[in-house]
């Protein structure tokens, strides 16, 4: 690289809560991107929408604006915080806070006459209003699938397969995909006859990842010795197909739910997923959403998950087409901060080249290097601002017309040279 | 194409306004996009943005929520009818109703220190509530650039240049770009020594893109006969350079805003823009917001305008950095509406492959697959759905594994074969 002049390009260069000018300051949460990152944003939501069709997941869109009561349908205690407004007609907006809702109203609806299993993915971005005082994006590029109309390992497996391949796609190296499975930790509560109020302590517990407070619910049930003992560590049990087997040992009424998730195993082997992923009865996210496993996708120095999904059943039911689904949503900015993260090599400086010359006939050399796919800034004869501009912008070439002959500064060798074809001296 | 199935493909199969199931309504002006629609949609975006990266113009990302009191800077008497909202701290916050105002900001902002001129591009929604009971899209999704920091003919032909460069990349045969100027009219109105008065009924009556109203107002002037002439007649005025002529004849001191429209005619001939492009001194949209060239582009059959555009020297100035700034918005689902109508030859069915057989091997024979980029769905073995699916969702081939044998039926021809190596027999 030898000291080429990146402009804004590269990791770090553009903060992501970079104090706005007082004179326009943007909402909480808000942010621009300049031009480095969104392209690399870009880049990367293309990559995953290239995964996605490769797996013969086909794209929907929907809209940004829903109607509350609708979104509130799909899970009990509603949507929580979301940015709500009003129609011309009174009724009640939001910003949709995700796009497995939106998507599941549309599969139930337009395409509730699809014979399935349907196939659907999006990209698009999810609102929620940050918390007070904690510096949150309001707004989140998501880029997910949804499998409708399909139960069972083969499904669940396809899913965790397909988000595998879309991190790697991405570029992303050292990554790990918890799996667990609420239907599974259900069965363990089936299994040692747990009632109803134990299991609200344990799903608030849950809920918050508080182990301590799981294990003193647990305790407190005065179970048989073994099954009491797997179900307080229940949530820190991680690792491969082991941990099914200590569950069925402990409690033989769930060995269909672990031999469920053996099945997936055995199928995340020849998806050349299996590596990737941790059985982690810990992940057990939302849990009276989802019906059955639940995934977290984790890159290395990248606090947050990168992707998470699961199955929930239960939600086409409530837009009236009622179907199995999994699905799984990657946020965009935590994998591409992942995917900085891990850069040893500094990108490629860009090709491209500013172009000054006499304006009518250089804007004919401009089309035809457009047309082979190098971009060209082209700018009148004189106009001095050639090299400040190809620095900042971060483009490699700056050419001069003189008389006859082209005289060109490569700016990443620094060499200078002149010929007659333009062409041949910048690609 | 002899009768192949494609599912929700085609032009018309997917109207714009479809009644959403009672169960599950949209807001009024939303809608979902299906698949097929999706998929041209998204390949229409990836191909503006190409086309705008060959003129070195570089992608920026704004948020959808922005304060109203910064975005209301932008023009005399405000915004207009958006989406309103209120944030934690009770400000009001609004979705986004164009692209330029939020650009605008970002390059006054956080791009105050490049040293220009900036080119930038964006695709993004814009949000306006639709009048009520008008069938108008709440949210549109637009591709456009902006060139800050660059006055003149040159700049002007650029981006005009790249708009007709963009609309034949996404394929549009018949359109025009009508360009008119209202820093000319502005000129015409000073030669004759206009009045603020008259000049507020002219304007009012351009804004209603009343010809009747402006020809009034202009003949209860009282001009001499050649001035007051053309005056009436001005917004009717189109055609070539000629046009300019009779303007400078009638009123030589509009001369240097005829020379510079000249000028910038002549460096369309260079883009190759030329022939796109109609003098039409009665495209004098927002009059007061634009400041030099305004242009709008049409195509056949439809009725709004596939992209507006123009000068708006005085917009970085209410964002704290006073630079001239041109640029255009595509609005994308009138241009997507544009093609599909000009569409002769049915789309070329889609590449693909159902893949029925036992589920462990099959997976790696897709993975092989889709690392070519042959989207592969594999189905467990015994599967009876695959033919329903491969026509549901438009996919070629179907293939089942058989002993050591593949059979797979073509969609698109009818014809069935076996073989031993798949990936021979669908590509």
């Amino acid at each position: 690289m030898s000291g080429f002049p990146q402009g804004d390009r590269g990791p770090g260069a553009e903060p992501t809560a970079l104090a706005e000018p007082e004179a326009a300051p943007l909402p909480a949460g808000a942010r621009d991107v300049l031009p480095a990152e969104a392209g690399e944003l870009r880049a990367l939501d293309h990559t995953l929408r290239t995964a996605f069709a490769g797996f013969g997941y086909r794209e929907v869109m929907t809209p940004v604006l829903e109607f509350a009561a609708v979104m509130d349908r799909a899970q009990e205690g509603g949507l929580g915080h979301v940015f709500r407004l009003f129609d011309e007609s009174g009724r009640v907006l939001v910003l949709r806070p995700d796009s497995t809702i939106p998507v599941s109203r549309l599969v139930a609806g337009r395409l509730a006459d699809h014979p399935g299993p349907v196939r659907v993915s999006y990209v698009a971005r999810a609102f929620r209003p940050p918390p007070p005082g904690r510096p949150q994006a309001a707004e989140q590029r998501q880029a997910g699938v949804e499998l409708v109309g399909s139960a069972g390992p083969a499904a669940d497996a396809e899913v965790i397969g397909l988000l595998r391949a879309s991190l790697a796609a991405a570029g992303l190296v050292d990554f790990r995909i918890g799996l667990g499975d609420v239907s599974l930790t259900a069965a363990v509560l089936d299994g040692l006859e747990v009632g109803e109020a134990a299991r609200g302590r344990l799903r608030a517990a849950a809920g918050m990842r508080n182990l301590v407070a799981w294990r003193r619910a647990a305790e407190s049930l005065d179970l048989p010795d073994e099954g009491g003992r797997l179900l307080a560590a229940l949530p820190t049990l991680r690792g491969g197909a082991e941990v099914l087997d200590r569950v069925e040992e402990a409690v033989p009424a769930a060995g269909a739910a672990c031999a469920r998730l053996r099945r997936t195993l055995d199928l995340l082997e020849a998806h050349g997923a299996r590596e990737a992923v941790l059985v982690d009865l810990g992940v057990l996210r939302d849990w009276p959403y989802y019906s059955g496993v639940v995934f977290e996708a984790y890159a290395a120095r990248v606090g947050v998950p990168v992707a998470v999904g699961g199955r929930y059943d239960g939600l086409g039911a409530r837009f009236g087409r009622d179907r199995p689904a999994v699905g799984f949503a990657i946020t965009l900015e935590p994998l591409h901060r992942a995917l900085a993260g891990q850069e040893d090599a500094p990108a490629a400086p860009r090709a491209g080249l500013v172009l000054v010359g006499g304006m009518d006939e250089e804007i004919g050399a401009a089309r035809d290097l457009r047309a082979i796919g190098v971009p060209v800034i082209a700018l009148e004869a004189g106009d001095a601002s050639a090299e400040t501009l190809a620095e900042s912008d971060g483009w490699r070439y700056v050419a001069r017309r003189e008389g006859e002959v082209y005289r060109v500064l490569d700016r990443l060798s620094g060499d200078r040279s002149e010929g007659r074809r333009l062409l041949e001296m910048v690609t």
